[in-house]
């Protein structure tokens, strides 16, 4: 099953195979650096089978919007991996995850220290490259984007276990923490191409909106996929008192009954496996995963519907199953 | 004795004391975000009587070189800030420090989570002010920064307890962790004002010199400081493993007998009080503080004669005299 997702992402990947293929040289050479350990921990957690949306949706939009600048386009697809994966360490101390994509995370390897660095230097590295590329529009994009992750990130502390959240805080968390990027991705891809500002908002937001499916079918996942596939453990949002759609959904329209189960659940101060399977079957009964994926159509369907105003081609048929990818996905 | 440094630095930062004040409420103004946990933890360590040093010299290098546009040079002053103080959060999650600045540190207060989550929203924010000012030389010289500071603090956890680190390795860390940021401070205010390329130059090694010099005195204020009058513990270097230039004098010059203890006292799994007075004793028979002097010394006279190519004003003279002020700090 899992080469099948593979070989689908390869079709969907299939006009810009070459330009990936040299992201991934240029994810290498930008490592370079005074310290062996940067390269050795960064390698790591670059290696760690990342899927490279955020690469290929920039290079895809480039090419729809009409790019003929490979080179830049390839740049600036590195900056969006090196600001995620920058995310992604630092979100590993946060936290303190001891696994990611399957593997032992940076940080139960090296430790804080080393994880908080080479985060550091990842983003760093990702503004030089945006600072070399000298439009400051694309800089902008990805500046406010990294403004907007933080915020969503600390946002989410902040209703650590608190049930009483409402729909229109947990969208505006998971637009800062996971949609922005991908917006800024998307939305760099046709700053390159010199195309028209309704073409440019159209791709931002496009990753808007397929950002903030992605992540709903994330929290979604969290509570019905299988572990070994999705390659890292299930229910982990629970475990950490991350209060996501599915629990918002059954906290709001639960049963009297289930309610007050899951409020003495998410309270308790030790979670374990058989408290997580109770609020999965409490979740499951009161259809929290399928209000979740009813969400999900309607952003991905908002997302499709930006993609109007471009012709046919192959770049756009690639963008259009993505969202249908994100949709069905249990990685 | 407190309140005399405090004249001083009034006296030095005279010609630029409004600037400063507009300074304050820059640093303030740029916090305002999604999350209320955001302005708090950073009010808190910014205004955990910070020195400002970093924005002071970035507003006297624009007053020497004749800038007139006092609000670029403000918010300017303020990015170096954030930037410095992102350092300042990212580095007690390094050193899991309890105390900074003689308050406890927000990672102690706060936990690692928040933080690291903190010190990104701020040097994202530091990014966005930079974009916002829209000059490609300032950006490089911020971001350049940057990454160096990042590498610098990396170089630096991989020579823990390495008595046989070279002193071109401790310079290169020092230059990288500390100069770095103090010198690309420096080299925008010259850019702020449209000099010539020659004095943007002499204001880089100005900063750089004295950055090195400034960080060599704090490694040697750890050794021989007060602690109550430094605002953080002494020791502190030795019991994070972290060899300095006292330390790396003692272990290229001490007396056989003298080497050789210092090898057992730092190879120790757990280094006590009573350790440390030992090789506090041993760094004083050695005359390893007097020897980092002597390099302070060289630097600040290098990072002086920068400053030959201006003529005297009231900006120049307070740049001069922070030289001396540095020599002689004890906080």
């Amino acid at each position: 099953m899992k080469r099948e997702t593979e070989a689908i992402r390869d079709l969907l990947f299939s006009p810009i195979a070459v330009e990936l293929q040299e992201v991934e040289e240029r994810l290498r050479a930008g490592l370079e650096s005074h310290s062996s350990l940067i390269a050795e921990v960064s390698s790591y957690v670059l290696g760690s089978a990342g899927k490279r949306i955020r690469p290929a949706l920039l290079l895809l939009s480039a090419k729809l919007c009409g790019s003929e600048d490979g080179s830049r386009s390839v740049a600036l697809a590195a900056v969006a991996e090196y600001m995620h994966v920058a995310t992604l360490i630092h979100d590993d101390i946060i936290d303190n995850a001891d696994r990611r994509r399957g593997l032992p995370s940076a940080n139960s390897r090296w430790g804080s220290h080393v994880s908080v660095l080479v985060g550091d230097f990842l983003y760093a590295r990702a503004i030089q490259i945006l600072v070399e590329d000298e439009d400051f529009r694309i800089l902008k994009a990805f500046a406010d984007a990294t403004v907007s992750m933080a915020e969503g990130e600390i946002l989410e502390l902040q209703t650590y276990k608190k049930l009483d959240i409402t729909y229109e805080e947990y969208l505006k968390i998971i637009t800062c923490k996971t949609a922005a990027l991908i917006s800024a991705a998307c939305q760099a891809g046709a700053l390159i191409s010199k195309t028209s500002e309704e073409q440019v908002k159209a791709m931002a937001d496009f990753g808007l909106n397929l950002g903030i499916g992605f992540q709903l079918v994330d929290d979604a996942l969290d509570f019905v996929a299988d572990e070994e596939r999705l390659g890292k453990p299930v229910g982990n949002d629970l475990k950490e008192g991350k209060i996501t759609f599915p629990l918002i959904h059954l906290a709001q329209n639960g049963s009297d009954g289930a309610q007050r189960r899951l409020r003495v659940l998410v309270a308790k101060e030790r979670f374990d496996e058989d408290d997580l399977l109770e609020v999965r079957e409490l979740v499951e009964k009161h259809q929290g995963v399928q209000a979740t994926m009813e969400k999900v159509h309607e952003f991905l369907d908002k997302a499709k519907a930006s993609l109007k105003l471009f012709p046919d081609s192959p770049s756009r048929r690639s963008l259009l199953c993505m969202t249908d990818f994100v949709r069905e996905r249990d990685w």
